[in-house]
């Protein structure tokens, strides 16, 4: 039987700092309240970090890479091939996640969970943003056997423990890339969140109406074959996602360590799920960047009681939209840190 | 009878500008239309500069300042001392849209519009961040005459041009500082969009159940006073805010010089609505940064047929959401000029 034991996680509940936090929020020079959820983040941010003077420091994001058993069945709009030229996008500085990056200062690297190819034998080797946790050559076919071995599964697991382990900085986005791994995410969330399949799936990066009807079918198959598969753990290996996998495996260790966790879109959030089920406690440490148009991200949300800060109809991944929303995480710190009370400026409160 | 010559508005429609900006974007790195509104937002900007590669340089805030006379009969939770106050708040670097603006590099200047105080006797007096335009101190009672005179609201008009002509950069974001200055604004909505005060009104920067009712009550006396004044300019003098109207004239010159118009929350969307109705055109330069929580802005956006970007449940003014939502306009720029294309990047493109 395959089991997991996970760090712990720290509660990070704390009454006096929560009244010391709102307290000092409230003093600052603007109507009560004004500032409304960038209010909310710093509080939570202080919270996290357990201080008055919350900050994020040498900010992280990790892509975590691999491909699909599953894809085969035409389940993507994008042929597999694409995980691996997309990896090599990413080491060239030419993604989405890269532009954006750079534009906040966030360390970006990509870690080879399980991409289809042999980066060994490709320009990119030992290339300095590439980290080698490949488990194998892509997931196995879910329609006929589990996506992951136990033991494949908890080295997806422990890899990305270990990518967690030795991070710099205090603040965690992990983003993904692996065609056919919306199809991943949507299989988990139908049988952890008990939902429809229907209500799961969507285009993904683009399917027109006969390629979702097909996804359908394919993920109808697959939940059957594996309908045994009903803890979050023996789903995660049945259904998989090596790169799923793994991102759970960081957040669970980012959250130990008291790391801030930015999650991005659908894939992200579905991670984030398995997560808090495996380590309850790891969602204290979540914030929630954005609403993807996915379908099944609204009822992830909803499981998750989560209130993305943007909703820009977006739907790439790679961590995209949570580092288009991380400057707003630095402004709530800003805000808390560095803004005058109504004391510190001699202005008259509110009309009692 | 007063009348008012805006400058010319450049028409920013170019059919096969927008092609090639459509292309550029659909053929980066990504799957088609997968960043959303970042996509919409790097062709606006394109389409507004006239290039196909959009850039932001020394984006520039002005907080426009002023009293109001209708505020002494207490349709605010703060006191009219409070304007003032701010002001040294913003000249002195502690207030939300000081801290916002320097997590963002963008410059900040206060225009005295028509403060209730004589700085030239306060320690204040000659700050390089404080423009003096000060048409009077406060505007008038608009219980008893206009708020402002048809004078008085031309040279506010032609202030807030000359603030504009004088601007570095491309980007433009008004703020503004006036207690009272949401009744103006729900005024000027009430008249402008044809709709019941009630819908139009909210508890400003904190009122309560007792000050809305009586806010309510003032509101629709002063309309019934001048229920004559209908068109733009006569509703813009009669229901006032001089720095409302120094906002309008300074985002019809930007417009006319064809800036970027990051537009903030309720009063300087109801700017930009009278700086359209005055200057038709104006409204093609504009990006709407956030949703205030005040209840009449989701009036005015229908009017104004906008979408803002964020919707952080924020009511603070001072432009703090449109500073709050600029790097995403940076975002955007970063994304159509540094990305990689298909070709470029040498990867797979969708299944046909």
């Amino acid at each position: 039987m395959i089991t997991f034991t996970a760090p712990a996680i720290a509660n990070i509940e704390n009454n006096e700092l929560r009244q010391q936090l709102q307290q000092i929020i409230d003093l600052k020079t603007k109507p009560l309240g004004a500032l409304g959820r960038l209010e909310e983040l710093a509080l939570q941010l202080g919270m996290i970090q357990g201080t008055m003077t919350p900050h994020i420091e040498q900010p992280q994001i990790r892509v975590f890479a691999a491909d699909h058993g599953l894809a085969k069945h035409g389940t993507s709009a994008f042929p597999s091939a694409v995980t691996a030229q997309m990896v090599y996008n990413f080491l060239q500085g030419g993604a989405a996640i890269n532009v954006l990056a750079r534009q906040h200062n966030i360390e970006l690297k990509v870690v080879d969970a399980g991409v289809d190819t042999d980066f060994d034998n490709s320009p990119f080797k030992n290339h300095p943003q590439l980290l080698d946790y490949k488990v194998r050559r892509g997931s196995r076919d879910a329609l006929t056997e589990a996506a992951m071995s136990d033991d494949e599964c908890l080295r997806a697991l422990d890899g990305g423990m270990a990518v967690a382990q030795q991070l710099s900085g205090n603040l965690l986005i992990v983003g993904e890339m692996g065609i056919g791994n919306t199809s991943a995410a949507s299989l988990l969330l139908a049988r952890l969140g008990d939902l429809p399949i229907a209500d799961c799936i969507g285009r993904g990066t683009g399917l027109d109406n006969t390629g979702l009807q097909h996804k359908q079918r394919i993920l109808t198959q697959v939940l059957q074959r594996h309908s045994n598969a009903t803890t979050p753990l023996t789903a995660l290996a049945a259904l998989g996602g090596l790169e799923i996998a793994m991102m759970v495996g960081a957040l669970i260790q980012a959250a130990s360590d008291k790391r801030i966790l930015l999650i991005d879109g659908f894939i992200a959030s579905i991670a984030l799920l398995v997560a808090e089920r495996l380590a309850p406690g790891v969602l204290q440490y979540a914030i929630f960047a954005h609403h993807s148009v996915e379908p099944g991200h609204a009822h992830l949300l909803r499981l998750l009681n989560a209130e993305p800060l943007l909703d820009m109809h977006m739907r790439l991944g790679e961590g995209s939209g949570a580092a288009l929303a991380y400057p707003i995480l630095q402004s709530a710190c800003a805000i808390i840190n560095e803004m005058a009370s109504f004391s510190d400026a001699g202005i008259s409160e509110q009309n009692k």
